[in-house]
Parts: structure tokens; sequence; C-alpha cells
């Protein structure tokens, strides 16, 4: 077949891309070796979300005196209905993502992709047939997939990777989180919070290294009131896991230590899928595993593009949505503006979530911007108080000089859901003062944003 | 004693323009007759949401095998309990603006405050006691209370307002409430849920009136579900409540019909506190109740303003509090813009949740727009499926020509954290593409909006 279009790789960038394009008029296909919807709606944002919320909903039993409800015996967690009620959600979307293909006229190709030299891509389907197809353009979205380590080998039983963390046959009595970004927290958070042992090992001084240190610091003292064991600066050096209990062997500041756990974790992040998908045949320039593409998305290979976690800019699936969206919009001719890596939100959807976007304040100071810091915490936030949700807070910062919004760090209860006005306000060049004096609506968690400005402006109202 | 400022009233508007006023350098007092924080913290916004909070925990405990959880035996409302804690926390958030009053050095003059002539506040204090205060300039901020109709007397008992409501002595088997604003539909929402047999009775042709009307249909449809009994069209002719039950005769569009339930909630509005303040001794102009003021609260005498409930504008705390800072910042001689009232968040807090700004289709219709309208059903958001959150949508409005931001209407889980990306973007401005453009974090509900603005261009991709 002859496209205009072909995408490699079906996950939230790839099959959005084939959505856009096909608006656009664009005849376009996709190329998909697993489950329409990648490893985002099947392995990933989605069915972890879905656990999440059971944990969410446990706790909420755990603590329904607080809110005046009593409960006749205890509540149980039922392992095996919460990991298959993620498991249909997970169906749900992916079958969602197959009727919006036929819906947008995309053709599905199920099979390994592979570029063969320009305007050609080869796929070979799972009984061995391969076919050969082609198009005009090439977007490659082909996704990546947990890190592994040689100290942390994994044999998807008792040294597992995020996909096995959200399918297991049984709920493990401990666990060993290695890394602490969102995958792991989570993760975490969801395993400590229906009764697993968690520890979490981290690399680097801080959990959540990417977020403010605010934010690390705030999270981890709540993590670990919840029951969570948190060992940064530390590696695991080596896992033996013979016996029945994984031995893991990890070394702190204090020395090595060995803690034995029935599940070992690696969450220590993505690789890219870059390999036999034609990148060094055709000749598609790549380095320290990501695809070289300009601004809109093209590769060195004119008709070739490559979007979502093996190009630059954070793996992320909104940010691979995004990608697709302009590298598409740009084949079709439309007027189109690169994307802002730096205002990308990113969330952590444990309780308390965490939500950021822009610069930390340790960035801002890098970046030689004299800054105002505001905080407000949800401490002193009705909503919250109202809620019983008062652990956390929101930061943040602006450039002292000309009032731009550089960032915004948050804590706590539905803070997930109130980045978006900060990424809003920021795209329309916001000042403190915009923000401020941004009608809120009371009793919400997201005056908490507008009283953190006034507080860098000295103007805070409930502090 | 001799201030700067006086401020009558310590609810949201007063305790807030207080607070403002002292942070610019203003001696001030504040007057308060009975508790601080007045309505909204006492009896209003944040103790309701308390009780929602209660309202919410139940129905995740009777869904919790939905989410993978089992109980042995069932949850119970314990209904003194759910009630005591609803006022703890008001009582704790009045205790907080004691604090802040202590801490921002604003004097708390306990009685009933009136105006004096020019710059004199006379206060008497519940033991009858009179003291005469002096001021260069007096805000009057003495907020609103249940409005009463003949057909509809208030005997505290079996035919209440919103104070009895949210503090009766047991929980009523059935209720009728007369009303369907965030007031009426709040409690209607709470009782239901908890086990109460709930009617609400609606003058006009749909519930939560003031909302876009697929908001009004939508939540109907979703309360009916829930058991809610709804009449529209019907008004309450009169309460017999000599019996055990209250017989509420109500006129419906196919004759009356009498309704027996427990207790009736008169939930139809309020009324403004303006008897007995000096209004009329001082020649403080009003019209329907209102207090007249300017732009920035300056009534027809001099160094006298009103602000809140009492003058022009939306009834809601957040426009009272936003009314106090510009009053206060403008005597301060500060740069300061006049509020925009099409630009104030309505929110109301049952499940699902409804959250609104701006024009309605039908008032962007009448002001002579042409407009593009856009939609996303939350049944086609990945978050809301992981949440087992499908009900609601987001719904937003714009100009055809230029783009502008006219609405925005939505309804499901957190929508009232939600919308102030909405407020905080068309305060700045933007225009439809802005907000297509803007990354918002996957999954969240709040994708929800990018997508219905997508959705209005022609450019949505999950539907």
């Amino acid at each position: 077949m002859n496209y205009d279009l072909i995408v490699i790789g079906s996950g939230p960038g790839g099959y959005v891309a084939a959505i856009r394009a096909s608006q656009l008029g664009l005849k376009t296909a996709i190329v998909e070796k697993e489950s329409l919807g990648g490893i985002c709606l099947n392995w990933g944002c989605i069915p972890t979300k879905a656990l999440l919320k059971s944990a969410q909903v446990f706790e909420y039993i755990n603590h329904s005196a607080d809110y005046g409800i009593t409960i006749e015996g205890q509540g149980k967690v039922d392992f095996g209905a919460v990991i298959k009620r993620s498991r249909n959600v997970a169906d749900g979307m992916s079958k969602g993502v197959q009727f919006l293909m036929k819906k947008n006229k995309i053709d599905v190709i199920m099979g390994f992709g592979k570029l063969k030299g320009a305007g050609k891509v080869e796929v070979k389907a799972a009984d061995g047939t391969i076919a050969e197809h082609q198009a005009k353009h090439i977007i490659l979205a082909t996704g990546g997939r947990s890190r592994e380590l040689p100290s942390l080998k994994q044999d998807g039983k008792k040294v597992i990777g995020y996909r096995q963390a959200m399918n297991l046959p049984q709920q493990p009595k401990s666990m060993v989180v290695v890394g602490s970004g969102a995958i792991g927290i989570e993760f975490a958070y969801f395993y400590n919070s229906i009764g697993t042992k968690v520890t979490v090992v981290e690399f680097l001084d801080n959990i959540v290294p990417l977020e403010d240190e605010d934010v690390s610091k705030g999270l981890a003292r709540s993590l670990k009131k919840q029951g969570i064991e948190i060992m940064t600066s530390s590696t695991v050096e080596s896992v033996d896991s013979t016996g029945d209990l994984c031995k893991v062997n990890i070394k702190t500041d204090k020395g090595n230590v060995v803690i034995e756990a029935e599940v070992v974790l690696s969450a220590i992040g993505i690789s890219t899928n870059l390999e036999g998908i034609g990148l060094e045949e055709v000749g598609v320039k790549t380095d320290k595993g990501k695809v070289l593409v300009d601004d809109y998305y093209k590769t060195n290979i004119e008709g070739v593009y490559a979007i979502g976690d093996i190009v630059k800019g954070q793996a992320l699936a909104h940010v691979a949505s995004a990608e697709g969206i302009t590298c598409v919009e740009k084949i079709a001719g439309l007027h189109v503006e690169p994307i802002n890596y730096n205002n990308i939100p990113g969330c952590t959807y444990c309780s308390p979530e965490v939500a950021s976007v822009g610069y930390t304040e340790k960035a801002a100071k890098e970046a030689g911007y004299e800054i105002k810091v505001g905080k407000f915490p949800f401490s002193a936030s009705g909503k919250a108080s109202a809620a019983g949700a008062k652990d956390g807070f929101v930061k943040v910062i602006f450039d002292a000089k000309y009032g731009e919004f550089l960032g915004a760090h948050m804590m706590g209860y539905n803070v997930t859901e109130m980045i978006a006005e900060v990424v809003a306000a920021r795209k329309l060049e916001c000042t403190g003062h915009d923000i401020i004096k941004t009608v809120h609506p009371h009793p919400t968690m997201s005056e908490a944003v507008m009283e953190a400005a006034a507080d860098a402006y000295g103007e805070v109202i409930h502090l």
C-alpha cells in the first residue's frame, strides 16, 4: 500500500500523530507490534492510575472513622481483583484506540516495523510474514522499555520491571524498589498502602530527584510517615535471588547493608527502542540512545521523523502526543510553534501527589535569575482542612525583575489537576500579579496557587 | 480608638480586607457580632465541604468492591460524628482567622457594628455595652442570610435554612429541598448519599439554573440516578408542619401534589444584612437590597465602602475577598483594576462536581457572539476511566471571530479544581489555540479542557 504517512509505534506519540494526520487529510497507517496504545495505555500511565485509585479507596476505608463512617470488620485488598480492574481499564483504553483508528480511517498494521530506505517500511507480522509498505513520510515512535543494569538483571519473577509490577500473580509481602522517579515512587506508594513492606533505594541525595528539593524532602517525610523505608545516596550492588527471598546488597554512606525482600522492582529509568528498526541501514543519526531531530522532529533523512521517548525531551506520554501533533502539523504545512520543553508538567500520582513545571529553585538560580519565591502550605487551606488533606504545599518561583512565572512545584491532594493552570498561565506569559488577581474559587485547593504567588510578593492572606 | 480603617463584618470579604489593609500599613479594626470568619467559615463553604467529604468517603465504601476492596459487614454513617467533624473543621478555621487578626495586629471588636455618621462606628456588645470608634475609612461587609418566603416560614426545626441543615441533631429519614442552586444541591447530594430520601423542588425549568443547560441536564440525570427526586417548574405553595411529618404542597405542571418529609430545607437564595447598620441614618444609597458602590466599592458617602454579598456581583466568598482586596488597595493608593465579574468561577461540590466561568452557550448567543462550542466527555478520558469517574464533561465556548475564550462549563470528578485554569487563561486573554497547545499532563482530568477546546476547532484527538 501507498500512504502519505506511516507511523511506527502506536503509543501516545504514534496514535495521536496518526489521528491528527488523518484529520489533516493524510492517508495514514500505523504499525504496532503488540497492543494499540503502547506502554502508556497498556503498561504505564493508565493501568497504574487504576491501581493507585484502589489504594486511595483502601486508605479511605482504613481512615473512615476520621470522616465519621464506621465499618463493621475490616477492609481487605483483594489483590487479584485490584489487578484485574487495572487490566480491564487498560484493555478498555486499548479498545478505545482501536475504535479511534477505525473512525479516523487509519490502517492498523500489526507487526514489527522497520525502515527500509526512503519511503519504505517493512513489517514483520507475528507469524513471520513480511510485507512492505510505502509512504511519503514515516514517523518513528517506538518508545522505550524498562532500563536494565548489569547489577540488577531482571528475571521477570523476583527481579522485575514496571510491567510485571502491575501484573504480579500475588501481592508480595516485601519489596525493594530501586529508583525513586515517578514510576518507582508510584509503585512504592501503591504496594505500601496495601500492606507490602516497601524499601526505596535511590542513588542520589533525594527521592524524586528531578523535583524541587522542597518537594523531594516533603514527599520523603510523608512517605516515611506512611511506613515506606527510604534509603538515599545508596546503590544496589547486587541481588542474590537464589533463595526464597532476594538478598539485596546495598552500598550506603555507612557501609553495605543487605535487605531481604520477596520482589525487587527495578525502576531506574527507560531505554529507548532503537534496535532493529533500520536506523543504521538507512543512516538515521542517533546520539546517546536518542534519534537526532530538528524542532519539528525531522531526522537527517528526508521524509523520516521521530517523536516520543526516542528523541530529546522528557520521556512522558503528553510530550510524545504534543510532539506527534507538532510533527504532523508541520508535515501538513500548518504554521506551528516548536514545543517549549521548559513548560512541560510532570506528575507523580502517589499520595500526596506531586506536580511541577518549569524551573526548580536551584535551576532558576543556576540559570542566573534573581528570583522571588512564594510558598503556601495546605495546612492553611480551608478546602484541605475540610477534605482531611493538609499535607503538602504549593511553591512558586518568579523572576524578580519582570515577574515571569519561572516554575511551580506542588505536593498534595489533587495537585496533578492543579498544575494545568500554571502551564496555561506560563504559556500566556503570566506574571505573579496576574495569578494573584485571578479570582480562584473558594474553597478549593487551587487557591493555594494564588496564595503562594501572593506570598512571593508579600501579599499572602492566609499565612 | 482612632483607626485608618474599620471593617464591619468578618466574613471572607471583611477579614481578607482587614488583612490586606494591615499589610498596606493601615491601622485596622474589625467588628464581628458572632464568629470570626462569618458564614463562609462557620456556616457555609467550609463546614459543608467537610460534610461532603464524609459523603464521598461513604460512597467509596459502598462501592469498594468496584475497586477490588472487600469489606466484612457494612459501612455506617455515624451522623453525629460526621456533624462533629464538620463543626471541628469550622472551629479550626475560625480560630485560624483569630490567629491571622492577631498576627496582622488587627483589633477585633466583638459586637454589632453600626455606621454613625462620617468616620464613626458604634459597636453594641453582647452585654449591651455601647462603644464608639473612629476611622478614616469604613468598609461594610455584613453579608447575607438565608432568604425567607412567606410560603416557607423557617421554624429552625422542621422548616430550616442552611445553618440548621449542617447541624441537625439527627439524620432525617426524608427531606424536601426547596431551591436547586449550589446550596440546595449540595445538601440534597449529601443527605441522599447518606441515606435520606431527598426531593428537590425547583421553580425554574432546570436545576442549578445559573449553569449552562448541558450542565443542568447532565447533573439532573446524574442525581436522579443516585436516587434524588427532582421536580422542576414546581413551586412550594405551603408547608403544613403541624404533624410528625411536614406536608409540602407543591404546584407542578400537572397540578398540585403533596409530599411528606421530616424536614424541609429552604435554599432559595440569600437576603442581605442591611438592617440596623445605620445606612438610612447616614444616607448610604441602596437599591433592591444592595448597597450602591462604584468600581472600587465606594458608596455615595465619603469614607464609606461596601463589599461582599451586600453589593452587586455574585454572592460568593471568593468574590467578597477579591472585592475586599480591591477596595483596600484603592484606599491605599495602589494602582488597581476593577474586578471582571464575567470571569468569576462558580462551583457546586456535589458529586459529580460542577464548575463554570464566563458565558453559558445561551448567554453568549444572546450577547450577539458567533460561537464555536467544544465538548469532551469524561467517558473518553483515560484518567476518568482509571479513577472510576466517567460521568460528566467539559464544555467550552469560544468567539468564532477572534478565538476569545467566552466560557467553560464542567461537570465531573475534580472539576472544581480544574476551573482555575480557565479563569487564569481568560484573564490572560487566551484563545482556543492557546489552550489546545498547552501541554496538559497525562493522565489527568484536566486534559479534557484541552480536548474540549480542540473539539471546538475540529482537532479533538480522543473522540
